[in-house]
């Protein structure tokens, strides 16, 4: 059985990982520039970050059991690819610069306690012991210590080591695929190949670089009502991410997008303005109306598709590319993605 | 006679075109990389920027004979080079964001008024009329329809069209050098040369893109207490420059330079925030103790020197060029240079 996937990111890759893990060795992606994919612009934080609105519940389900594979998955896909992919357990915090920003990380405990996921609120003083280069007027946060982290280039950079056939091919009609199955997992892509609502958010994101690093944790801020996170890697260079913005696929870096990421940066570790700069860059989150994934068997087109991760892609690569995989090699999965089907849009 | 010009930038290069001009042939231009010149992040605005402190009242006569000498300056460098340089008169603007702004904008109108050069008071709404892209908040400013305007890029891409010979080549030994007059006017590099005190003053400056000008004018914002200066072109491209670091030789572009730049834009004219990044990029301005510069014939070494131009190369050229020129051909010159002798620092 050949089978094809259209998609070369994070999530078509998992796909052929959990499918090259279950002996498969016929399988093709099709993906014209791989390094045009969301997760280049994921700063990799596995952490729960479904809220209010659709279906929580669900969405947390679905999150809880991909953040539960993880460990494997990472120790699996560095064993078969030889390829470290820096999978890091040391947990997260959440920062708040002002009153205002306080009451948000309280509302966001009040979600981990629901998720039944550990939160620990601490005090400014205490966040400043863990990191002594947080801001001196840092209102608050917590300590979420079953978040963890991941590199998504490092990921990528290993899934490419897969014994599967790489064809640079933009597939824009799946009748010329000649595989006896066909995984649509090319994110925006998916809208014009299977008609489901799937369409860009925009996602702004820089790479500092600086001596030592700032911070030994991974950092969720908010600044004056501003969200960015703040990914220290080893070799001293700062992650900052990400807007969120709806303008179609636009892949611009913007003087805009730099000031809402910058300032609320600078605000809470006043050492960022020192930094330098190494990188900005610009992708496409794919998000469907309830900006949960499609993860489904189609009729027609007769394909499986796994797509509409929005800002969750990297997290939810275990699950999602094990349900594929079972549903693939089995006919069904044992992990329920009963939410996800594509028909919740029709 | 032979003359050997130590440094291919605005400076040096405005010298050999003075010198071309006067007929003389055999002129030879060493420098490693031309686009290391403070030129290269300099905005080109033509405007009298000595303020307090050193000889406010010297400077600004060499900025007036300077400015006076810009018109014919530009119309005989595109002249001989056939190359545009972008020279436009449509005058700046002084733009203060809060009533805090507003009163340093009074001192840079009473300072052009002690210059004699031109200036109007404008109201929030009067500049408004003008650039109807101005925040709404924008207390007041001015208009100052003497300052002119040049492309220091064209500017330099123009005069690298001399008739002389470029010779890529890192001047540390003057006794290397067989030309029989010697002209230093390689910035910062001129310290090693001559032992004058020049030092960097880094620069940080960005170059967005949009589809249209937001712009017609120059303007000169300071918002907030920090200075901006946006520089429209008429393709669309806006600069945004520019921070001023005591850093040494550092030409890294930071976090906190681009927030310095980024925060008075985005306040001083909101829709910066919709353009794109097209370039970041920092330089070394050559700036001595009084930030005046040197332009002198030096016993030991033997050489004429003109370095040391700070913030003000592009608009000191002609002058510059002007009164090396004449000192190398006639041995004296009109323009009155006894104010930037080296022997003021000793």
């Amino acid at each position: 059985m050949s089978i094809g996937i259209v998609g070369g990111g994070i999530i078509g890759l998992s796909i052929a990982f959990e499918l090259v893990e279950r002996g498969r060795t016929d399988i093709t992606v099709y993906d014209r520039d791989p390094t045009q994919g969301a997760g280049l612009v994921a700063a990799g934080m596995l952490a729960p970050t479904a809220e209010a609105g659709f279906g929580e519940e669900v969405l947390q389900d679905l999150m809880s059991e991909s953040m539960r594979r993880w460990p494997s998955f990472a120790e699996r896909v560095e064993a078969r690819t030889g390829t470290p992919i820096a999978y890091r357990t040391d947990g997260t915090l959440l920062v708040a610069l002002t009153a205002d920003d306080q009451a948000e990380v309280d509302r966001l405990i009040g979600f981990y306690h629901r998720a039944g996921r550990p939160i620990e609120p601490l005090s400014g003083r205490a966040l400043r012991e863990l990191e002594p280069l947080l801001a001196p007027r840092v209102r608050g946060g917590a300590r979420a210590p079953g978040d963890h982290q991941v590199d998504p280039r490092r990921l990528l950079r290993a899934l490419r080591m897969l014994p599967v056939r790489f064809e640079a091919r933009d597939v824009v009609d799946l009748s010329t695929l000649q595989d006896d199955v066909i995984i649509v997992a090319n994110g925006i892509g998916a809208a014009a190949l299977t008609g489901l609502p799937v369409r860009p958010v925009k996602g702004q994101l820089l790479r500092l670089r600086g001596a030592e690093p700032l911070l030994r944790h991974v950092v969720r801020g908010i600044a004056a009502g501003r969200d960015v996170y703040l990914v220290p890697r080893a070799d001293g260079e700062l992650i900052v991410g990400a807007t969120e913005e709806e303008r179609g696929a636009d892949r611009t870096v913007t003087a805009g997008g730099l000031l809402d990421l910058l300032r609320p940066a600078a605000d809470l570790l006043p050492g960022v303005a020192e930094l330098v700069l190494s990188e900005t860059l610009a992708g496409l989150r794919p998000s469907t109306p309830d900006n949960a994934p499609v993860i489904d068997r189609l009729e027609s087109p007769p394909v499986i598709v796994a797509a509409g991760h929005h800002r969750n892609g990297v997290l939810l690569a275990p699950a999602t590319a094990a349900a594929v995989a079972e549903t693939v090699i089995d006919g069904a999965t044992n992990i329920d993605i009963t939410a996800f089907r594509a028909g919740r849009f029709t």
